[in-house]
């Protein structure tokens, strides 16, 4: 099968098509998403070698439970033992010997096929067609932050970055009460959000001053996001890191600590509550979708993100 | 009077005797402890000049309210406005317009009076004698954390560092119900925590294994400290930085993100509890007094704490 394949550097390649081990479904892949931490492995995020890609939507060609044939499914990209006490607790994303499809271990989904196991799939309800669901991964993630933390409504979050993330954390968290200010550095990226009566301000504005919100979410995947998130918290405030970036982060730990701040590290969701507002039509994706690439331009479709301001990128198999 | 005096040098002075303002108490200054903080602004640490100290007990020597003259205090550290949303909270120690006694635009103890608002006093029990009564304020510090998060009963917790705030820290949760493991490097101060059943282990040991700890508590003072907090805590943990240190403080940001850590600044905390504590004797402090200095000789109990692994040096006034 066809797939993109990054050693050190990304190429289009010519692969065996994965057999699916017990307990998997073999996945044809409909539609992929390319992802921020997608390019941060490129930089040498998590050391992964193989076929990256973890956002995506796909039709069950080969499983054992027969009830999945033909559903077309999206799948959680963390592959728990099932056994620790971690996955006793429901929390088989913090599993130790976890893969993660894509990222850790696990060949992902930038690929005509992939396996998974059947305990990770969600059938798609038909009322979200495929790049909606292809988006049901970083809304999960923008939904952990409310499992994470109460936010009561009429809160005041800062979110930090008006691209894919952000733009998903800005909805979930304004359909959960909260008062939502966007800070990014586009403006049309920025209008997008004022359709959803989201507050939007501009990056470096004098507007922002600081300790000024009880919570704020640093989705911009920057060491400077995060420093910006920091000095908008009030004391006793919430910064939520939200999005992954390779390399040291820094900070003025005398503010943290003098201030109490809660530094508050956010990753992965669960599926059920992001496929609801798909379903539901609370969260709107398709504005986020700058381009759509084959995958046989998969190489390309990297590259545009990377000299373009681009939102969302995806990739087509079929 | 005589005063410790800090203008990018530490000397003793003579310097005038303050005057109270409206609402405030003039106070003999009888015992004064050395804080880490104390040593972290000889560093630059807060850009404070003038004279530091906030770790004491005294005597009321002048007040407009009589009841309190003659009565042996300790005193709130923070200057709050008392009027903003901080204050209106009960946290008066997050005032942002606040002087901080001996920290910030505040003269300290580190003399033979002081002045503080009645507010921030409180009367010392005849049970806890003067050097007891200058550990109120760390203890206040240490019993901080619990009022920022709950800490179940036999909930293991590593506490980094076995210094002054160490060794309190650990009392403080150990009381607390936790189940403690305190890591130092010094086999005599490991020692003096023993007895009060707690776990020691010597820093670097094999023992302590990465994301093993659902809370851990940096006390060291330094950013190694935090890193090695981090290094130790658990996924969807606690890490407690309950220390300042002057400089940056730099972390691998993809583990707090991907292991979803809660990083949690911490700082002053209420007197009542620290003071009922020392009063029952649940916490013991006598063995961690190295030495006392006249305040005379304060420039050396300085200079003694910087070439010795001494615990709490005090300064005696009277």
């Amino acid at each position: 099968m066809k797939a993109l394949f990054f050693d050190g550097k990304l190429t289009l390649r010519d692969v065996d098509s994965p057999r699916p081990a017990p307990g998997e479904a073999l996945i044809k892949v409909l539609m992929a998403g390319i992802c921020g931490t997608d390019r941060e492995i490129l930089k040498g995020y998590s050391g992964f070698r193989g076929i990256p890609g973890h956002e995506f939507v796909g039709q069950v060609v080969e499983c054992k439970e027969t009830e999945w044939l033909g559903r077309r499914v999206v799948g959680e990209i963390n592959l728990a033992c099932g056994q620790c006490a971690w996955c006793r607790k429901g929390l088989g994303r913090h599993c130790p010997t976890r893969s993660v499809l894509g990222i850790v271990n696990r060949p992902g989904v930038f690929a005509e096929s992939v396996t998974l196991p059947v305990e990770n799939l969600h059938a798609v309800p038909e009322e979200i067609d495929d790049a909606a669901a292809t988006f049901t991964e970083p809304i999960a993630a923008a939904c952990e932050i409310l499992e994470q933390m109460p936010i009561a409504p009429g809160t005041r979050v800062a979110v930090l970055g008006a691209g894919r993330l952000g733009l998903l954390v800005a909805q979930v968290l304004k359909r959960a009460g909260a008062e939502i200010t966007l800070i990014g550095r586009h403006p049309w990226k920025l209008d997008l959000a004022r359709r959803w009566r989201v507050h939007v301000v501009t990056a470096g504005s004098a507007e922002l001053r600081p300790a000024s919100f009880p919570v704020t979410v640093d989705a911009t995947g920057s060491a400077a996001g995060l420093a910006e998130a920091l000095r908008l918290v009030e004391p006793r405030g919430v910064a939520v890191m939200k999005s992954t970036f390779h390399g040291k982060a820094e900070f003025d730990s005398a503010k943290l600590v003098v201030d109490e701040i809660t530094l508050l590290g956010s990753r992965c969701g669960c599926f059920e509550p992001a496929i609801e507002l798909l379903r539901q039509r609370c969260v709107e994706v398709q504005p986020l979708i700058s381009k759509t690439f084959p995958l046989a331009q998969g190489v390309e479709a990297f590259a545009y993100l990377e000299h373009t301001s681009a939102l969302k990128v995806l990739l087509t198999m079929v």
